[in-house]
C-alpha cells in the first residue's frame, strides 16, 4: 500500500469540514501495514464475540441473584434484533437447568382431550417465524419517579426483539378441544417458583405462540428453553417460560404475579389487573444516557420504537425539549409489534441539547408526556410506563437523563 | 396439578392417529410434578445457549486448521435468521484478533480526497441495517460430482442470514470523489494473506455496505469483525472481511482469488471470471440428510430459499423424486436477498420417498436441476453449484442423499 501522501491528510480535513469537524486529521501514516501477518484462530463449531466487546446486561439484583432482571443495552444496539446473549432477563426464582428429553407439557382443564407432550412431538408440528418484540409490564417503572434512569438500559431497557419460532397454540387448542364455558388459561412454567399467568382464552387462539426457537437456534436457557409462550404485544410476565402446563379454565386464577404484581394501582386506589398491552413507545439510543458526542457536527440520531398494537407508523424527534419535532426516517421491513429502527440526521451546535422520540401506531395511538401519563394514572401505577424519554446533551457532549 | 386421567391418556391416542401416529401414548403420569424446585441460575451479562444444545458448525480442515470453512448446520435452522455463533466460516489464513481502536480503513487510488478512518468515525456516519444471505461462491461445491454432500450442512451449508448494520459506501465515495476512468474497487482485509477481492465500481455504488454489526451487535471475529464489506446477493469473498483498504482502480486487479480460485472453469476450457451473482437456490432443511422421521405421519417439509437476484416468489416441493411439485407456503416478510422459509404439510406413508425443493426468484428464474447445470457448466465448474438437491426417506424414516 502507498504512503498517504500530505495531500490525503488535508483532503481528510475536508471530509471533516462537511461532518461538522468530527473527522479530525491524524498524523499517522497508513496504519494496515503494520497489521498482523501471523495466522489468526482456527475455525471454531460454535463462535464468540469479540474479547474487545464488552457490552452486557445490567443487572438490577434483589436479596437473592435469582430474582431479579437484567437490562438490554440498548445504547449499543444496532438493527432491530437483539443478540439472544443480551436479551432482557426477568427471573423470580433463577433460571432452570431443563433437560428437553424429560422436558413435557400437559394440557388439561376445561378440554375435551387433555395433552402430555415432549418437546420433539411440539418440533414436529406446523411452524411458524415471527420477529417480536418482548417487553416486561415492569420496564421504564424507575421513569415513573423523579430520578429517572440514567441510560437507555436501565430506563427503556426491559424490552428486546427476537425472531420467534413455534406452534400456533391455536393448532394445540383444536387437537384439545374445549368445553362449554372455558374462557381462560393458566400458563405454568417449569421454574422453581411455578410462575403462572393467566391469559384469556380469545387471545391464546388467535396469535399465541408455542415458542421453542429464537434467532434462529433454540431458545436461550433465560428466555424459558426450552419452551416458552409468545403472547404478541402483551406484557412479559404473560409469555411465561421454561412453560410446562396450560389450565383452560371457565376464570382467570388471580395468581400472585396478576394480583399483588403486575398490576396497575391507581390514583383512586383501585388497581387496574389484567391491563396486558405493551402500549406504543420509543427511545432514543443514540445519543443517549451515558454516551458522548465528540464536538459540534454532524450525527445521526437513532432509536428504537415498538407498540403491542401493531406496527410503527411515525416517529418524531425533537432536539430542542418538545418545542418542535421532525419525523424520523423509519427502516423498513416495519414489523407488527417489533423494534423499528428510526434515523435522523443532525447537526449539534455544541450548545445544550435536549432530545426525545416520539411514537405513533398503526392505531393512531400517540406515546405521551411523562405528565401526561401521571395525570391519568397517578404516581403508584409502577408497570405500563411508556412516557416520552428526554436525554440532555450537555455542552461538552456527555449526555445524561433530562433530570441529572 | 392433577394427575391424568386414563381417559386423557385415551384421547391423546386420538390425537396421536389424526397426527398420522407420531405423537405417542406414554404411560408416564404428569411429569411436571417432578421438576426441579430448587432455585435456578442467576442473573448474568452475557448468556450462553443450553448446554444440553450441542448443534456446530462442520469444519472442513485443510492441510492448516486456520484456512478452510465450516457451514452453518441448516438442518437444525429455525426461521430465516442464522445465529451468529453457527455463521458459515471460510478463512484463507485464521480469524485475526483485531482491536478496533487501532484498526483503519483507508480509500485510496483514483479518488479526489483519500480517506483514513476509524472505526469510530465509520460507526458517526449515517448507516443502515439489512437482512442478508451470504453465501460462498464454493456452496455445495461438492454437489458438481457424484458423491454429494450427506446433509444440509455439509452440501448447502456456507449460506447464512443475519441482519447486518453500517454504512452505504456510496456515501463515502461521495466524499471521497473518483477521478475519470475509475470503474472498480480493490478490497483488502487485514487477515494474514490479506485477502483481495475486485468488485465493480458500479456496485459499490449501488448497494455495498461497510458492515460493523450483525444481529444487533458487532460483527463477529470469524465474519469480519471489526468491519467488512456486505455486497448483497454477490459470492462471500467479495463480502471482503476484517477490511483495511479499498483502492479505487481503472480496472480489476485479477488477485489470487479471483483468478486460480472464485472462477468457473468451463467445459471447452475456458474460465469464466468474475461471475458475482449468487442465483436462486433453495434445501429442504427437514426432513433432511442424517435425520430420522419417526413412523408414518403427518410432518411438515421445510426448508430455505433466496436469491443474489431478489426476492423469492416461489417454492414447489417434490415428494416423489421430482414427478410432481406442489408450491409451499412462503413465510413472510419475503425479504429481498434474504433466507425465506417455506413449509408444506406431508403425510408420509412410510414408504421410501424422495424430496426436493425448486425456487423460483422475482427475475423469473427458476433454480436448475442438477443435470441441467451440468450440461451447461460441464463437471469442472467447482463453484457456483445451485442445482436442485434431492433427500432420500428411507422405508426406516432414516434420511440421506439421494445418491446413498
Amino acid at each position: 500500500m502507498k504512503k498517504n501522501q500530505p495531500s490525503s491528510r488535508r483532503r481528510l480535513l475536508q471530509l471533516g469540514a462537511a461532518l461538522g469537524g468530527g473527522l479530525a486529521a491524524r498524523q499517522e501514516s497508513a496504519r494496515a501495514e503494520e497489521s498482523d501477518r501471523r495466522l489468526g484462530k482456527p475455525l471454531s463449531a460454535y463462535g464468540e464475540r469479540s474479547p474487545f466487546e464488552k457490552s452486557g446486561r445490567s443487572v438490577r439484583l434483589t436479596k437473592t441473584p435469582e430474582a431479579g432482571s437484567s437490562g438490554t443495552p440498548l445504547g449499543d444496539s444496532y438493527g432491530i434484533l437483539t443478540p439472544s446473549a443480551l436479551h432482557y432477563e426477568r427471573h423470580h426464582s433463577g433460571v432452570p437447568n431443563i433437560d428437553p428429553a424429560r422436558h413435557r407439557l400437559v394440557i388439561h382443564g376445561m378440554v375435551e382431550r387433555p395433552l402430555i407432550l415432549t418437546i420433539e412431538e411440539i418440533k414436529r408440528l406446523p411452524s411458524v417465524s415471527r420477529i417480536y418484540v418482548v417487553e416486561c409490564g415492569g420496564n421504564s417503572g424507575g421513569e415513573w419517579g423523579p430520578k429517572t434512569g440514567s441510560d437507555a438500559q436501565r430506563s427503556y431497557g426491559l424490552a428486546s426483539c427476537s425472531e420467534w419460532t413455534g406452534v400456533p397454540l391455536s393448532l394445540l387448542m383444536a387437537e384439545t378441544g374445549v368445553r362449554p364455558g372455558a374462557s381462560w388459561i393458566l400458563a405454568e412454567g417449569a421454574d422453581a417458583c411455578r410462575m403462572q399467568r393467566s391469559i384469556p382464552l380469545a387471545k391464546a387462539i388467535e396469535d399465541i405462540l408455542l415458542a421453542y426457537g429464537q434467532n434462529g437456534e433454540p431458545i436461550r436457557p433465560e428466555q424459558g428453553y426450552p419452551l416458552r409462550l409468545i403472547v404478541p404485544g402483551w406484557e412479559g410476565a404473560t409469555h411465561v417460560k421454561w412453560l410446562q402446563r396450560l389450565k383452560v379454565t371457565g376464570q382467570p386464577h388471580m395468581t400472585r404475579d396478576e394480583t399483588a404484581r403486575y398490576s396497575d394501582l391507581m390514583p383512586d386506589g383501585k388497581a387496574r389487573l389484567f391491563t396486558f398491552v405493551m402500549e406504543a413507545k420509543s427511545v432514543v439510543t443514540f445519543p443517549s444516557g451515558g454516551q458522548k458526542l465528540n464536538g459540534a457536527g454532524l450525527y445521526e440520531i437513532t432509536g428504537l420504537a415498538w407498540s403491542g398494537r401493531g406496527r410503527i407508523e411515525r416517529v418524531e424527534v425533537t432536539t430542542d425539549g418538545g418545542r418542535s419535532w421532525r419525523n424520523a426516517q423509519l427502516q423498513e421491513p416495519r414489523l407488527r409489534i417489533a423494534f423499528t429502527r428510526f434515523r435522523l440526521p443532525w447537526t449539534w451546535d455544541g450548545r445544550q441539547a435536549v432530545l426525545a422520540s416520539r411514537a405513533t401506531d398503526e392505531s393512531g395511538y400517540v406515546q405521551p408526556s411523562k405528565q401526561a401519563l401521571i395525570e391519568v394514572r397517578g404516581l403508584n401505577s409502577g408497570y405500563h410506563f411508556n412516557g416520552i424519554k428526554l436525554w440532555k446533551v450537555q455542552a461538552d457532549g456527555s449526555v445524561t437523563n433530562a433530570d441529572a
